[in-house]
């Protein structure tokens, strides 16, 4: 028998937010490496596009006409997967094995900024922070909604991800019922605070309770520079390729000096260096395949804002939620190679080859300088 | 308060074998269907492809020959994901929340056929019963090896699941563990098994507990006729769009007379009526958009073969598993138009538009003589 070597040895790791294992087949990345450096895609798209439904002063599918806005926009999608209340009768069950609860809610649109042609990384740190301010206004406006249970952030970035507009935005769907996969990471995280065996210096959730993300991110940020899964920190934030990550190069953006339940528990400075480490991971990530870099981004944090009483946010149980971006993107070896999510993996359990490890190495050796603002042609900023 | 309808509200399902739930918003296939119908895509595959690493006579990345075969070649790939035992030891965990497993196995490919442009679809029914019969004896072989808990049978066909080579072929991998996802559907069904609140004419699993597909497949073959979600139904198997479908066109092929385990559980009429319907249902997927459809394909059943003792086979609690094939197809509209599982649905919960019954209903529309073999240029077949 040998030593277990993470580098060479088939092995899997537990995800202890969903309960599900990954299969690591580091082993297949010793092939030769097929994957080519794409030569730098620079990008031609317009400031504004006359055909775009998100450029300022354009008329949308459903008629409405977009306002000559200057920073961020809000507007309900034209083609909601949700309708809002009242919603019908909920109906007799046809059978116990096929239920059916009807869901009402919204879908929001959030415009990053005017121009059609910039991008998370490429914009200016105050634009972020501008976005960064609108998304928690959405979330406490429509997380006060009478029947809201569940506010869902998400960005859907980049022709391989189905998202055919590239004007920069985001999306905002507030639900009566809370979604399966922050359901199953709310469970975790308060099976986890009564557990009683923890005894790190990590920060604690409500009651002194441990928090399963504050230990983890705890864990990580003081592993030794250049190992481990750290791809950055800032003085607030911590952006890693977490230990049981599925996609190549996902990354989880996560608070580290204190528990942080949802955006509006932010204070000025925290909202700062949020808005740096966005930019940064973004651009990085963009440096990677010299391409704008798909992905599926969302904020995970408690389900609804809490509720004030004199300016004061009270505690309650859904405290328990640690404040978090999941970045999941497809690519994999290039601008055009991505990993394919099939077979075995949609059959039985998720597999990747490279290990999360040498994806973080490879993310810390990108440069935070954008590749499109290097050297004099590089004028594309939103300032 | 309006009346709960279907086809009209937006509303989730739940998907008793993961426990995850589907948002349905069916009010937006409302929308203009914007999707056309695509041109009959002649294939114009060679009947041999030198340079497939898959036909008979050709040489594998590996070095090796294979053999000049005439129905189904059995080998074991070149670049395996997992690694046959000795394992390495088990490390010590780094930290409660790093879990670290080594996991050992094989990977084999099972071609279907010598010819290099056919497919399920297109062969014929003694071909595709032959293909059984190898998934049995692999499934059986591999499933008596030492530290063997699991064996995935599957099929990735298309470019656009990944799968580069049109050669037909399918992949079993054997491991080490019980992956998340059967795992999953075990647990489900044996808690099912114990539950004492079913009293229908369906079959009985073991010991005359109830099962949970035996239950659902029950339930579903007894809809009126063009109602409901079943595609076709013969002897033994009753191909279904299920109630808690994700994929456009998923569908789930299972056994209704009676409560069946595994492959080896198949006697011959079974085996040879599983042949007619996999035939049958994938002719009506290259019918439906006139192309030779692209899915994942995978078969659950007792993770290993029960044993044996004087020619008969042993009961255990592993006989909960009720055997069944997914079909996940990833298009949506067209040859071209495919559903992207992004944003809110990897963020959040699965979501879908076109209902399931819709979907069935489209299913049940479909000609079952292949689009291929109509007409006087119909010659592609293996017969
Ligand atoms: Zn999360
Ligand atoms: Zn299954």
């Amino acid at each position: 028998m040998t030593e277990f070597d993470p580098t060479t040895h088939p092995h899997r790791r537990l995800n202890p937010l969903t309960n599900q294992h990954i299969l690591v087949s580091p082993h297949r990345t010793k092939r030769p490496w097929l994957g080519q450096i794409e030569a730098a895609q620079p990008s031609d798209l317009p400031k504004y596009d006359p055909g775009c439904y998100l450029c300022p002063g354009n008329t949308r599918a459903g008629g409405k006409k977009n306002d000559a806005y200057e920073s961020t926009m809000v507007f309900e999608n034209d083609y909601s997967a949700v309708l809002p209340p009242p919603g019908p009768i909920a109906p007799p069950s046809l059978h116990p094995l096929l239920t059916v609860e009807p869901v009402q809610g919204g879908c929001d649109v959030v415009c990053f900024h005017p121009r059609h042609d910039l991008s998370l990384p490429t914009l200016s740190l105050p634009d972020v922070e501008k976005i960064i301010e609108t998304w928690m206004q959405v979330y406490l406006k429509r997380g006060k909604e009478t029947g809201i249970q569940y506010v869902q952030i998400f960005e859907n970035k980049g022709a391989i991800m189905g998202c055919s507009n590239p004007h920069p935005h985001s999306q905002v769907w507030s639900l009566s019922t809370v979604p399966t996969l922050p359901a199953n990471e709310l469970a975790s995280l308060k099976r986890y605070a009564s557990s009683t065996s923890v005894a790190s210096k990590a920060p604690k959730g409500p009651h002194g309770h441990p928090c399963l993300l504050c230990e983890y991110v705890h864990y990580e940020f003081f592993m030794p520079e250049n190992e481990g899964r750290v791809v950055i920190k800032n003085d607030h934030w911590v952006a890693l390729v977490p230990w049981w990550a599925y996609w190549p190069f996902e990354v989880m953006v996560l608070p580290y000096q204190r528990h942080i339940s949802s955006l509006c528990h932010l204070n000025v400075a925290e909202k700062t260096s949020f808005a740096d480490i966005m930019s940064r991971v973004t651009k990085r990530y963009d440096n990677l395949f010299s391409c704008s870099f798909a992905y599926a981004m969302g904020i995970h944090q408690r389900p609804v804002p809490p509720r004030e009483e004199g300016g004061t946010l009270l505690e309650d149980e859904d405290d328990v939620a640690h404040l978090h971006v999941h970045f999941e993107p497809p690519l994999l070896r290039s601008a055009s190679v991505r990993k394919f999510c099939a077979g075995f993996e949609v059959m039985a359990e998720h597999q990747r080859d490279l290990t999360p490890e040498q994806a973080a190495q490879r993310l810390r050796d990108c440069s935070e300088v954008h590749y499109l603002m290097r050297g004099e042609g590089a004028v594309l900023h939103s300032q």
